[in-house]
């Protein structure tokens, strides 16, 4: 049984959720810094002086270019918060990373940046602003899922509010938010998709028989599987509805080169819009490195392990930097925010084609392991160099930045549905920049499982492997013993030894903060739509 | 029981490791790529171009400045591989260390750089160049042990030879490798000493009520301590046998002040020493940040997280970065080589005044928590900025490197004894240097437990925790199941999935090295000092 409002799941801790509030009913936390600028709008930390000089800078920048600034996200599948060099790994972990690396030496590297515990959640939560409880989009797609309604039907994508703003905006590679008419990328707001709908593995499956000889070497169930099959076309879509399929993949080989297919549009597609008049929103979504990765047999070995996951992680940071040269090349390196990141953490299950995290956990649970990822910010001019952050940072809040970026008003949104973003752009921005979000959701489903705030941790749930890397497909939600684990990630950042709430005065911030959480899902009902 | 040669401990590991050897008698492992040069020392990877590059370099900068260059080591105390920021740590654990980080970012930063797995262990070792079961120095020596005999009687420090060379040579800090006549820095070779013999929170204890209530409050108990209690005077010694007492440790305020004292005084000797016409070698070793920390009242709080244990990162960073701004100013900056490193990893036992790995185990194992140390080489304009290796290096190379930029050729050391040692200083000072070492040997006490070579890591015996976190105090050692735990480092950095001795082709190697290791203790046998 799911329940509605988490809150109200577990009596004891239904119990020690109203402690605070029985207490100072009304009142405030003194912790929280947070306001409240409407209803319907996540409350933030409130930075004027540094939201102003951001704000003069944007306006100075738009002034000597003449047109609004680019946008460029770069989404990586599944890639481990410690898989990059710049976050403890790279060459010490097998596979170097020296363009990522040289996007935090020359950006803002987010040591507390955080992603949903799975794909579709965070694919679908950076281009709504919104919590997947709240759009019902709360577990990855899978083969054979039969939706109730289209999430997206009523949902304001950003591609749609950027389109409206005046942007050519583009999704490029994998999507996993779903294939059907109505949500596919040029249905929700894209002016163009040029890419795969689903994760690599739906795709490589039906050929892979060393893997999968149960599914491949038997006729039969594999024509139960082509029933459900994800598709595995290279899709070309455009807005309107014209969708045009493209090669399939139909070998490892064809696998394995999928990646540069895709780095090459976004190329091709940068310098052609370079030269055009409309400022440009390119989403590029990796395929790597969500397992099984196979290697392209046209780019030769680019790792020192030689292992497929690191193959791909060292293909992933060739594209980086290619595709980071090609703004360069065409003269909008300066006029283009960049971002950096992984939709969740490393895929354990899928060891050894899985990535690193230093945390405990990874993707499937709302340990840092699942959530924390690698988050860059990179902007050329705007950005100052060798910036550092662990302040902290959804990226929901992408969302945000990018309305601020490409000059949508947040008067625009509708207002009879919550958004969690927070705009970010003077954290981003401003050589000192601070963060404005007090705290971080984590759910799991329809299960409120943690909140961070500052350096603590609390978790009401936790999602437990039943051996040591299966984290997605054997583990188990259990509900925590008589308090919330509570966890300083400063002298504990792998969860191990939790403090106690009786010696933390943060607690019963953290509790109200929840509480207060809560109750937006009371005055703005979230979506079921069978996921 | 402790067998003397381990190899011979389990006759089933026994079999193992003869296996290739039965097959191929005499043959060489074809993956190992060392030559041996002396029969007493290690074999190490030929690089002889890489050699001549450096040792022009060298010749160079002697002729240029007319003298010999420093040696300036900072050797601090369990910290964790995580904990500076350039590891992973730093602010993102609550505690920023800017100076640290500068020393990576203009130096070359150590990602697979190894200590032995506690504190006696590794600071004889990197003295003699030889390991510990060697020297008989295997484990800490604790308050109240007797040795049967002093280990460093027929030693020859490294000390003793770079003062021999012309050096000045002298210990700042923590010794903790014997108080007794005898056993001193200044008794073996040091011109000078100026600090504390133990650890922290064996001089604390007598007066830490808080933490220790039963000993400092029952006057019959505190009378058998000091019995056997570790020396709390901060001892000035020269050599020739002076010792001066001078002030106590007396308060838990003493023991925060104590490091600044230490910096304070290396930083004067670096100030007078630049003046004299000798090199010299300094060998810092900080206090902190072993359990059990005390913030210096004098400095206010460093860190963001607060904790005595962060604080006294931050603290140990200024230091550093007061100690490298202390040879620049005294002009000695560009002729002098800088290596910071720790002794060991985190001691989680004293948590939460303990560091962060984001590795498996801890001080106490040889689980990659407890030996894999932050090793940092710095010397302006000998050394590339920038740079980043994986390659291996056992921190007793710094012998090596000691011996080589001092000028003290290896037929100067006797001829009866066993080297472990390498000599790294083309790793080190060649701008696109590799290491000369092909594997790591890793003991606990008079057992060997296990071997990293390449990628790879070979366990035959394994530390394991009773709890979470009790890595010294609440431990059993235990001999691995059928086969040796070998675990592929880059895809398995938390040594937890192995990956089989049959897939391997490196195990033969590897476990023919750990033969060739076990005989020369036969050949060489070690002391027994009755630790």
């Amino acid at each position: 049984m799911r329940a509605v409002y988490p809150i109200a799941t577990s009596t004891l801790l239904g119990l020690i959720l109203l402690g605070p509030v029985s207490v100072g009913l009304g009142q405030k936390p003194n912790l929280d810094r947070t306001l409240r600028t409407a209803d319907n709008f996540e409350p933030a930390i409130p930075r004027s002086d540094q939201d102003d000089v951001v704000a003069t800078k944007l306006a100075k920048l738009k002034k000597e270019t003449g047109r609004k600034p680019n946008i460029l996200w770069l989404v990586v599948d599944d890639m481990g918060y410690g898989d990059p060099g710049c976050y403890g790994g790279g060459a010490a972990v097998g596979a170097a990373t020296p363009n990522i690396d040289r996007l935090a030496r020359e950006g803002l590297k987010l040591t507390s940046c955080y992603s949903q515990h799975t794909c579709t959640p965070t694919r679908s939560a950076i281009l709504t602003g919104r919590l997947p409880r709240r759009t019902g989009l709360t577990r990855p797609i899978l083969a054979g899922d039969k939706l109730t309604k289209n999430p997206w039907a009523d949902e304001v994508s950003l591609a749609r509010l950027l389109s409206d703003a005046g942007y050519f905006t583009m999704l490029t590679g994998k999507w996993h938010v779903g294939e059907p008419e109505g949500m596919r990328p040029h249905d929700i707001g894209f002016d163009e998709y040029y890419g795969y709908y689903p994760a690599q593995k739906e795709i490589s499956q039906r050929f892979d028989s060393r893997r999968f000889p149960d599914l491949v070497n038997d006729p039969e169930r594999m024509r139960a599987f082509e029933a459900i099959a994800p598709d595995n076309h290279l899709t070309h879509g455009f807005k309107g509805g014209r969708t045009e399929k493209l090669a399939q993949v139909q070998s490892l080989e064809d696998m394995g080169r999928a990646e540069k297919v895709l780095a090459d549009f976004t190329i091709e597609k940068i310098k052609e819009l370079a030269k055009g008049d409309k400022p440009f929103f390119i989403e590029h979504c990796f395929m790597k490195v969500h397992c099984d990765n196979f290697p392209n047999p046209d780019l030769g070995s680019l790792s020192a392990a030689k292992y497929f996951y690191k193959e791909a992680v060292a293909e992933v940071d060739l594209h980086v930097g290619e595709i980071i040269k090609a703004l360069d090349e065409a003269g909008v390196l300066e006029n283009t925010f960049v971002f950096f990141t992984s939709d969740n953490g490393p895929q354990m299950d899928g060891w050894p084609d899985a990535g690193y995290t230093p945390f405990r956990g990874a993707k499937g649970t709302t340990f840092e392991g699942g959530v924390r990822v690698p988050g860059i910010a990179y902007w050329k001019g705007m950005i100052e160099p060798g910036r550092e952050s662990d302040d902290l940072f959804d990226l929901m809040d992408l969302f945000g930045v990018a309305l601020n970026v490409g000059g949508v008003k947040h008067d625009t949104l509708p207002t009879d549905r919550y958004y969690d973003f927070i705009d970010q752009t003077s954290f981003l921005l401003h050589d000192e920049g601070h963060s404005q979000r007090e705290a971080v959701y984590f759910w799991w489903g329809t299960e409120l499982m943690a909140c961070r705030m500052r350096e603590y941790k609390v978790h009401l749930k936790v999602a437990l492997p039943e051996s040591t890397h299966m984290h997605i497909d054997y583990a188990t939600i259990q509900d925590v013993g008589l308090a919330p684990w509570l966890f300083n990630l400063y002298i504990d950042p792998k969860e191990q030894m939790p403090v106690g709430h009786r010696r933390n005065a943060f607690l019963a911030t953290v509790l109200g903060k929840l509480k207060q959480h809560a109750a937006t899902f009371k005055k703005y009902p979230p979506k079921d739509v069978g996921l």
